[in-house]
Formats: structure tokens, sequence, C-alpha cells
């Protein structure tokens, strides 16, 4: 029953990827503000980066309500990651040999908003934040404008907040390309992050293959969320959380594990009412077709289940959460107790929205700061600690054939070769 | 002059490896017996995974040099990755909202340790180790073994340290599905280490891409070395550094730049009179002939072009390092001073030898502890703290037109949706 539904992109989404990024790789600037006429249909002499005048613009006509919203959002964000700045590790293994761990923020980085049906700050904002804290040098938020509108003033907001001056206003696998490539107009950057269609996640995919040095982000996948609950818990709030996961698109996958055979059915009952009033109910219905409200033996049966499964959201609906919750691995973010709904972390508690999906919770990450940063090693070794260490690299090297190897320690010490 | 020779894949590696991993999927223990007749010349009857036995006959066998020089190696290796040990992050973000940030080791992982000329006790401890600090449940290692010789003792010794006990004596591609998909014989995993030649690099990137909730650790590339040598540094050291790269293969990469014309042609000089008694001369022959030796301005000059160039092992034999260390960026390993030659790290210093090469230093990290771990975020709000979370959650979600996100909120808070 929580077999995930196949995801497969259309045949033909790779090789027409594949034209663009040759396309823009060659053409630069220019397939740019082709692909923003045929896909956008944006003015040919459109800028494409946004000027410091949009950015004024952006802040006038934003209201007030939707300006302290973000910036509340923005403040907790920029807290939890603050809070995971990461260290500088130093000591000496044996006498004479020192070694270090250094940490190097990501020297550029893009970032990308999809377009969607709304403006999405709140993406800007996952993002944006942790590449203002890295101090990354260069910081490109690439996002598609339609027709001749202005780009949304909430995007434009969001950024400036993040500290973020280059904003290009170009979509899909061209906004990929430009980013992996650099043009005349988009600085070349490192690594790319953000969410996208299958035209974003190929581009992203074949862009990181095909450019030495380039890194992406973690893989991309229908979004999910998995309730656990009680019998005490409130099959209304169970609904509007198997909702507002249902309503991001007819792919996501929304589970409830309960122990209770009277919440399950109090839930199907919210669900129905819910849904006369829901705007996007016939996203939401469709998704619910691909998902499952199960009865459980126990509360501890449904953490094993949910362990297997490896939810991005996992929602701990129970008067006691602390006895399950060491048990728990394998999940993107967890929401306890009865008043911590996704949509809590999806915009404001603080905690990183960008989640690792489609079982790859196993293994990849919720998005956090040390994903803008790298590490590297330092070594320095003094000639008694040369000397020592000489014991274990001269018969290794010995035993692996590498004689060159254990000259490089001989010739050191002024012992024969 | 920097750079570096195209690395490409002969056209055949991409189906030949999507053939075995199909065999291996539909046929599991039965194809990976064939392929090891067939690529090893083992006997059909020969065992998959190493015995018990094989372990006590390792630990006789091994001479006590060896011996003591594997247990060094590992006792900084260790001493340096257990520094590296994670700590969880927990803070309130607000009132009422308390997030947190956890690590979870990754359940299960493969390391793979190739062949070639001679068996690699150290590829064993550079990623054994991690696994062994990180408490993963389930360590396969997997290496080739040729004919009906026994496992390398250095191998199984290395592997005893690391507390290894699943060895699988299979190598390249096979090794590689067989650790994705699982057999009757050889546990699933959800991440897979370790270097090798193109059909194992190939077999990775295919499994990384087909099995859900599968990773791979960095892509792989010829080895590299740069030298930043002042006019002080001794031509012999140099030229050791340099051979003992290019020892690697014929498509190492080895460079120095020196702002002194005299220390590069005692490297030069040396070169020759060590490359005479090097057993393994004519392959760093060929590797020099991709490589230069480069008469720079100044030593700040020189750390600019390395940042440029990224290099995987960056050796700074300068009479002053520290004016210049701040300023390094985007390498894999530095070695710092006269006495630290890259084979101090390579084998023994407690660094870790896995690093990002071929330009990946710009974006890629060190192999480090965190590679064995994943992490996950959780929050807990209460009633009073979504209240106040309320104010940007329910204008953030109308924004991007998502109401069954602002309903989650507004029915807990008892407000009319």
């Amino acid at each position: 029953m929580l077999q995930r539904p196949a995801v497969s992109a259309a045949d033909n989404v790779r090789p027409v990827c594949e034209d663009i990024l040759k396309r823009v790789q060659s053409d630069g600037d220019s397939a740019l503000r082709d692909y923003a006429k045929r896909f956008d249909g944006r003015a040919t002499d459109a800028p494409l980066l946004c000027s410091d005048l949009d950015f004024d613009d952006a802040e006038k006509q934003l209201d007030t309500e939707l300006k302290d919203a973000i910036k509340q959002a923005y403040n907790n964000i920029r807290r939890f990651h603050l809070a995971q700045v990461p260290k500088n590790i130093s000591l000496s293994t044996q006498p004479g040999v020192a070694c270090e761990l250094r940490y190097q923020a990501i020297d550029a980085v893009g970032i990308y908003v999809p377009g969607g049906s709304a403006p999405l700050p709140s993406s800007v904002l996952m993002q944006g934040v942790l590449a203002q804290i890295s101090g990354a040098q260069t910081v490109v938020l690439a996002t598609p404008v339609k027709g001749d509108t202005a780009i949304a003033p909430a995007i434009l907001y969001a950024a400036s907040l993040c500290g973020i001056k280059q904003v290009l206003q170009i979509g899909g696998a061209p906004a990929i390309a430009a980013l992996a490539y650099g043009t005349d107009t988009v600085p070349k950057v490192n690594k790319i992050f953000g969410p996208g269609n299958a035209y974003v996640t190929m581009a992203k995919q074949l862009c990181a293959q095909q450019v030495p040095g380039l890194a992406i982000d973690m893989p991309a996948g229908p979004s999910e969320v998995l309730v656990i609950a009680d019998a005490r818990a409130n099959g209304e709030f169970i609904a509007a959380d198997l909702l507002s996961q249902a309503e991001h698109g007819p792919d996501s996958q929304v589970i409830l594990l309960s122990d209770s055979a009277e919440v399950i059915a109090a839930t199907e009952k919210a669900l129905a009412e819910q849904l006369k009033t829901l705007p996007r109910a016939e996203i939401a219905k469709a998704a619910l077709e691909n998902s499952a409200l199960i009865k459980v033996q126990s509360i501890a049966q449904a953490v094993e289940v949910s362990n297997l499964y490896g939810p991005e959201h996992l929602i701990l609906q129970l008067g006691e959460s602390a006895e399950f919750l060491p048990k728990i691995k394998n999940v993107g973010s967890i929401f306890v107790g009865d008043y911590t709904p996704e949509s809590a972390g999806d915009y404001a508690s603080g905690t990183n929205h960008v989640l690792p999906t489609y079982g790859y919770s196993k293994v990849y990450s919720s998005l956090s700061l040390l994903d803008f940063y790298r590490t590297y090693t330092v070594q320095t070794v003094t000639k008694s600690g040369l000397a020592d260490l000489a014991k274990a690299i001269i018969p290794m090297a010995a035993a692996e054939g590498l004689d060159a190897h254990a000259n490089a320690v001989r010739i050191r010490l002024g012992e024969k070769q």
C-alpha cells in the first residue's frame, strides 16, 4: 500500500534539454532571449536581469502584512541556520603531525525558484538565507516571468532580505544552462540549488554530468507526508494536514497511520468536508487517489512502517511523542504534536523546507547550511613527526607497490632510496 | 598550460555496465559467480564472502612490520575522524517554536576497494574507519580477487581493524550492482563509496540514477598534485613529490609553480635522477608528459593560479606558509612545509586521502565523517507559538495560492476557514 507511484520523465525531456544546453552554451544571452520569448512570451528586448528600480518598486508595491510575514519567516529561518555555521577542526594525531579540517563557503551559487501558479517567496528564503549566511561571493537567483508582467514583488522583496542582487528573469532549462555555463550577463556558478519541473531537473542532471566542477543539490521527487495519529488525535487537524500536502500536485502522496478506527473515520469525514471549500480541490482529490489511510496495530508499528517508507514530512499527532522520537529515522522533517502542522515548517518555523523525498530520506539530508560549504584538510608535519610517520608510510607504500611514495619520505629523512 | 587532459569513458562502457546491472538484478548470486569467473578467473564454487577462517589466516600471514604500519595509520585516521563526530543542534527560533537539526548515521554502506597491481589496505582504512565511527549497521566491503589466490591479508587485516565482517570477493561493475540491488548473499546498501576504473565509476552513476534512495560518493577523476615552492625549496624533495603523484597512472597531472628558475632546474635534474631507479618509471614518465614546471612571478601569484586550477593535492614547500594559507581555497588537501610529503596524507597523517579532483575541489569536499551521516530536522510548536507563527504562515500561503496550508493553521487556532 505504500508503494510510491512510478515517476518517469517523458521521452522527449532529455533531447529537448540537451538542445537547450548546447544552444545556451554557444549563443549565450541571445539564446536566453529567444527561449524567454518562446516559453514565457517575453519581449525580446526585456532585460535579463532585474534592475535596482525593480527592487525599489517591489518594496513599494508589496502590502505591509505580506512584507511582515516574509520578514518573520526570514528571521526564523536565519536563526535556525545561523546555529549551523560550521567550525574548523584542528588537532595533532601524533606528536609533530598537525591535522585540520577547514570549511570553505562555495564561491558562486545559483538558486532556482520555479514559476508555478503563484510566486514562491518561501522558496527564495529557504535557499537565499543559507547563501547569505555562508557569504558566497556570487549568488544568482533565476525565476521565470511571464509575458510583459513585472517580476512578482514578493520574490524580489524576499531576495533583497537575503542580500541577493542578481535576479535572472528566465526559467526552465535555459536558466539552468545559463547558471552552469555562464553568459555575458549571467555569472557561471559552482552549485545549482532549487526545485523545478521535469525539464529543470533533467537540465540540472545533464549540466552536473557535462560541466566539470559543477554540483547540484539533492534529487527532486513528488512531495509526500505521513501522519501518525493516536486515538486522541483530532481528525480535522489530520485532514487539514493531508490536504495541505495533497494540494501541491496530483502526484503528491499522503498517508495516515493510526491505531484508531474512529480517528480514521473522523479524518475521512473531515477530508470530505474540507474539500468542499478548497480552491485546489481537484488537484488534492487526484493526489488522494494515490494515498492511503491505514489502521495499524500500535504506534510502535506505525514508527516501524515510517522508517521503512522514509517520508519527506512526518507529522506526529500523539499525546506523547518522547517515547517514539528516538526510534524514528529516514525522514526529511518531523512535526511534533497537535499544534505543529506541516505548513509551519513549509514557511516559518525556521527549519528548511527543501527535503529529501521519494525514499531518498534514507541517505540524503534535509537542506542545511553545510550544503553551501565544502571541506578540505591541511596537514603540517615536522621532521621528527615524519620520522615517526615513516614507520607507517614506508611499509604500506611498499605493500601497495608505490615506491615513489616511500621515496618522498626517505629522501627527506636522508635515508637511501 | 593547466588545461586538464580530457577524460571520457570508451563508448562501450555504458552498455556493458547496463547489461551487468540488469543481469545482477535478475540473477543475483549466480550472476556474480559468472562474472567472477569471466573477469577474474575465479572458480564457480569460490565463496562470495570471506569466512572467519580467511580473517584468521590473514592475521597470521601478515608480517609484523606491515601490521604495525596499518595499525599506526588506523589510529591516526581514527583520531582525526573522531574529532568530526557531529552534534545535534537545538534552539527556539521564537517563543513556543523549538527547532532541531539531528544527525543520523546512514544505515547501510558499501565500500569498494579496487584491485590494481597491488592490494590497497590504505583504501580500506580511508573508508572503513569512517563507517566504523558512524556506527553504520551494515558495512560491506567489495574488492576483486584474482584466480584461485586468497584475498590479500593486508586487506582483511585493515578490514578487521575497522570492524568490517562482510567482505565480498568480487570487483568491478558486478560488485557495485550487488551493493546497489542486493542479492541473497549481499545486503543492499544505501550509499556506495570508493574509487575504481571507468566501469566501476559508470556502474556507480547508473545505479544512483536507477535505484531510488541510493547515493554515491563524489565524482572520480585522475589524481593530481600542485607544488608551490620558493627559492629555498629542495629540488629533490619536489621531484620526489611529483613522482609520487605521477606513478599513480599515466593520466595523473603534476604541476610545479615556483618563483625560482634555479629550483625549477634543480627539480628537473632530480626528476631525471630519481626516475632511473623507479620501478613504475614508465607510468611516471607518461604522466610527466601532461605536466608542467612553471616559473611564476611570485608566490602570491602561484596561490592565485592554484585557486583557479583547484588541485586535489597542494604541497607548499615554503619557508613561511602562514601568510598564504588563509588565501588558499579550492583544494582537496594541503601539505604544509618541507617535511609534509603527499604520501603522509595518502597513508598515515590522519587526513582522508579520498579527495575531489579534476576541478571538483571548487564545490566537492574531501571525504569526511559527515559523508556517513545524514541530517533531518524536528520542530515542536506550542499552541501560542502557532498563533504567533500564523502571522507569517497565513499571508505567505495566501500569496502562494496554497489555501490548505493556511487552513491547517486556522483550524488549529479555532479560526474560521
